[in-house]
């Protein structure tokens, strides 16, 4: 008995209004009505809420009956929705058991058995085995077992604690900070305290080897395994991609540190690599032991003596990405992060080093306290580092050269960018650019075909934003390393910002978290002001942006407006970075973005 | 057997020609010269080197002979050499047996026993007996040791370490950083190493208890007592100062946090205090328990019954304050460090402290560990711990009304200044007003007569800066602090930068450190930027600055030439800023400063 049948007057105004508003609208709508007494009333009517599968068909599909135009397809989906498209997600029909909730750190489903150390889940996963690496938390140690892992479970830290931010650049699902995971490593097993609201009911322990399921959309940890579907690039969405690309101005790269990293993304539709950064090089388990005789050593010769071990393997590193990125721009970015991030800090982990080192616990001890700083983030990193020590640098660029001769022989279109990060006078720059011109008079003739090789900086200093004229006439090239110009202009550390953002949040000091969403009243401002005093130097300047707003729809807008060339972000919001893009230079010509999220 | 007797001619053509050089030069020449076979060869000639003891007097001396104008002898003498005037220096003609040398840390000379904490030095001190605090490096708790001391000597620490900073800021002198010290707290001694050239010729044990002596402008450590000699702050110098004061417009403040140190300042010439430090006010010991209880609070009841502990000693700092700058104005900043500065690191002192407030260990470390912040100088500090304590700043705003309205009845003339530390919107500005006005409308009625408070904020973020026009809307004055404004801009970590800074000054890519003269290249942009966009929005706004440059003649110029009303420095740098304001408004009417350093 439908309406139709039981009030078929009142039915009958209902189709010629919904139709006629469908009409107007051009789009689902969401209609309120009552009928009383067989009088129909409108209540309200509002474009419809639907899945981001649903948006991108439905626009796609509207477009080509010629309801709306491509243009109006591209601006109707949201681009902070379609991440979820781009991950794999748990079968919506799969029965599943609740262990805990965390934060939803990282988006994406996984299942996997569970290991709780980097080791276990480089070496599980080398033997075929799919692992989810359960830690208290992550350090940069774990790189490569979070690298193996299929996904990442942790029981502290935050949105943007280590393990989350190196998941979302990885692409792999995390749920992070869950309270209720008593993790015992020595034990290998954890025991989770499972609730009911806010009743504890069960304690559930669980083995390493054992199997559990990961959510990272929903910050959920559930029992077993759980199958999952994967991401569609294909089809409407492959079609509204293509579209996209035809009326955006900004071009998309990625930041991404491996061969792989780097093809998953050029699968996205990456133009290149915005932000290769080295460091995450320097912790693979074949380079540690070198770094750290570097760090460790006490002259020049010494330094130089481990530098040159660890010269092959970043040869080959770079040889792996030039190959991966062929025909597209690579930018690599010398050693950033204080030394004494190489160096372990617990006292187990100093007393076993000292032994494969050979060397004095005590002056293992002394080294790291030499090294201890009081606020890193502003200490002796980025190109401090190679002015107190040039013999770095001159290696990596070394490395970088000769890979790009060999790669250039082989028929490989290489395109190397070399960047200089946290510089803020020119005559930083004029040091490198001296030791780079030394390397390339060296190694360059070796090339059978002209290889060029470009010079650059990175902005994330407001003093290089506000000397980027001096800057320019050094650098061929600008990235806007926004996530520290964000920390230096705000005076915010965002290791240390969970503690109290949220109050600024609530408070509505800030819109947004301003790691997220870029702060385009103060720190666009010293972005715009770079852009102008770089082109002012060297009209053909190239921009771009590498920090994590480079993947954030709202930033993509400014980075559109303010003149830049390319956005770069992880490759896993290159799509979402080239709907933004074109949505961006729609809403030059006056289109506006309808969001449906 | 004079040159005269002996060559009667040439010393007559050299009579004539040192006149016509002095007459020419209006100042002492040194001249060289030589006499061959009778015949006058004159070689060079140049501004005479002197002491500023004796640049001050002949400059003065030349000006009441009217060879030069006031304004001339004004400009000749550099500012920064006349420090040496203002603190007692040894007796030049005293035997001396060198311990040791360390780094000029704080200048002045002082002799006392040897102690090894802060509370013998408090308690020794209260006894009538003249002490050096000796440790291996100092921290906050240490200052009331320091405040009781005639002069700091430690084993670690740079020309930017606690010790330093604290002690030029006290006017004390200090010798930092001396490598040759091993200290043994348990023990009450010191072993020091004794060199000769590179050559350790002896080892010297010193007990708590025995005396020695320092002098902080050479860096020296002597054995025992040696006689020093009182700063002469009349006479010339006095009369070269009134001069000065004639021609300058920047007025002068001083950097003060007790009535004794705004004492002080007022005698050497300071118009004001620029910035009061209220923190540490909290390490005052009869204070720093209930602001560890405020600290361990669980909630607002607690956390403001703690903070009705702390109110009546805060009125009490205020109103000696007030008292000490009758007719002139008072900054105060409210508080600004991130809490866990108030709290004990070593376990030994968690120890102690858990048994004094009745909480347990485990609670004091759990805590501890809470409020551990990677980067603390980007952490949660300044108005950040207002907006997410408000309790905290009510308590000190409402100290000040009430000091204020004390003071007022009382016949005093109070001008205080309420300043927000670290602000980066309007909005955090605006939250603190309101506090603000809700307790002047309920304190200020008290008056007999009415008090006018004013209510301003510092720039010391790079977005502060950018954003003025915003922040002066709300904010009636701007103070810039340049040691924050500038660790942000460049990145730099003043508390780390020790360890590359040196590098960066030798292959000048500094001309100077950044943190003892200001940045104008890059930190001065922001500063000329904040003051035009807080003139823009109010152009009455009262702009001074109170980071250590203001007592940098260098940065001084730059003051003066950006439009600023004030300058506040350490009261003994107060007389070095009088003089540098004048030669900037000397050198605006084309007066070239002559530096006899």
């Amino acid at each position: 008995s439908s309406l139709e049948e039981k009030m078929s007057k009142a039915y009958k105004v209902l189709e010629d209004i919904y139709l006629k508003l469908e009409k107007h609208y051009r789009d689902m709508m969401d209609i309120e009505f009552t009928i009383e007494e067989g009088t129909l009333f409108m209540l309200q009517c509002r474009v419809g809420k639907r899945t981001a599968t649903a948006a991108v068909r439905m626009a796609v599909e509207m477009a080509k009956e010629g309801l709306i135009t491509k243009e109006e397809a591209i601006l109707r989906v949201d681009p902070a929705s379609i991440d979820q498209l781009l991950h794999p997600m748990l079968d919506p029909k799969a029965v599943k058991k609740t262990l805990a909730t965390g934060l939803p750190a990282s988006p994406g489903a996984a299942s996997g058995i569970v290991v709780f150390s980097a080791d276990d889940a480089e070496k599980l996963a080398s033997e075929g085995k799919k692992v989810l690496l359960v830690r208290i938390e992550t350090s940069p140690e774990d790189i490569h077992g979070m690298q193996a892992a299929q996904g990442i479970l942790t029981a502290r830290g935050g949105m943007t604690s280590h393990a989350a931010v190196v998941a979302r650049g990885m692409g792999k699902c995390c749920v992070a900070g869950v309270s209720a995971l008593n993790i015992d490593y020595k034990a290998q097993k954890m025991d989770i305290t499972v609730y009911e609201g806010k009743k504890a009911v069960e304690t559930v322990t669980i083995k390493a080897g054992e199997p559990i399921t990961l959510d990272g959309s929903a910050g959920k940890v559930y029992l077993g395994q759980i199958p999952t579907i994967e991401a569609q690039l294909t089809g409407y969405f492959g079609e509204l991609m293509v579209w996209a690309d035809e009326v955006r101005r900004l071009k998309v790269r990625t930041n991404a540190d491996t061969p792989h990293d780097a093809a998953v993304a050029r699968k996205f539709g990456a133009q290149g690599i915005g932000l290769c950064r080295t460091e995450h090089m320097f912790f693979g388990e074949d380079r540690i032991a070198a770094v750290r005789e570097m760090i460790l050593s006490d002259t020049v010769e010494q330094r130089k003596k481990a530098l040159d071990k660890l010269l092959p393997f970043q040869r080959e590193d770079f040889i792996g990405i030039f190959k991966a990125m062929d025909g597209l721009p690579v930018t690599i970015r010398t050693l950033d992060p204080p030394l004494h991030e190489f160096l372990p800090n617990e006292h187990g982990q100093i007393e076993d080093l000292a032994k494969t080192m050979g060397v004095s616990v005590a002056k293992l001890v002394q080294k790291t306290e030499e090294l201890h700083e009081f606020n890193p983030m502003l200490g002796h990193r980025g190109v401090r580092l190679a002015i107190t020590y040039p013999e770095i640098a001159t290696m990596q660029m070394r490395a970088i050269f000769e890979a790009a001769v060999t790669c250039a022989n082989e028929g490989v279109d290489v395109q190397p960018e070399v960047m200089i990060p946290l510089a803020m006078t020119k005559m930083e720059l004029d040091k490198m650019k001296a030791e780079f011109e030394a390397i390339a008079k060296e190694v360059l003739p070796k090339a059978k075909k002209p290889v060029k090789i470009m010079f650059g900086t990175m902005i994330e200093l407001p003093r290089a934003a506000l000397c980027a004229n001096e800057l320019a006439k050094t650098a061929e090239f600008f990235s806007f390393g926004t996530n520290d110009l964000t920390q230096t202009t705000m005076g915010l550390s965002r290791d240390d910002a969970g503690r109290f953002l949220p109050d600024y949040v609530n408070a509505a000091i800030f819109a947004k978290d301003p790691f997220q969403s870029l702060d385009v009243e103060g720190v666009g401002q010293l972005v715009a002001m770079a852009v102008e005093k770089g082109k002012a130097t060297r009209p053909d300047i190239k921009l771009g942006i590498c920090g994590e707003h480079g993947g954030d729809p709202a930033s993509i807008h400014f980075c559109h407006k303010v003149g830049l060339a390319y956005v770069s972000c992880s490759p896993f919001r290159v799509p979402i970075a080239r709907l933004a893009a074109a949505q961006a230079a729609l809403a030059d010509k006056g289109g506006k973005v309808a969001s449906t999220a």
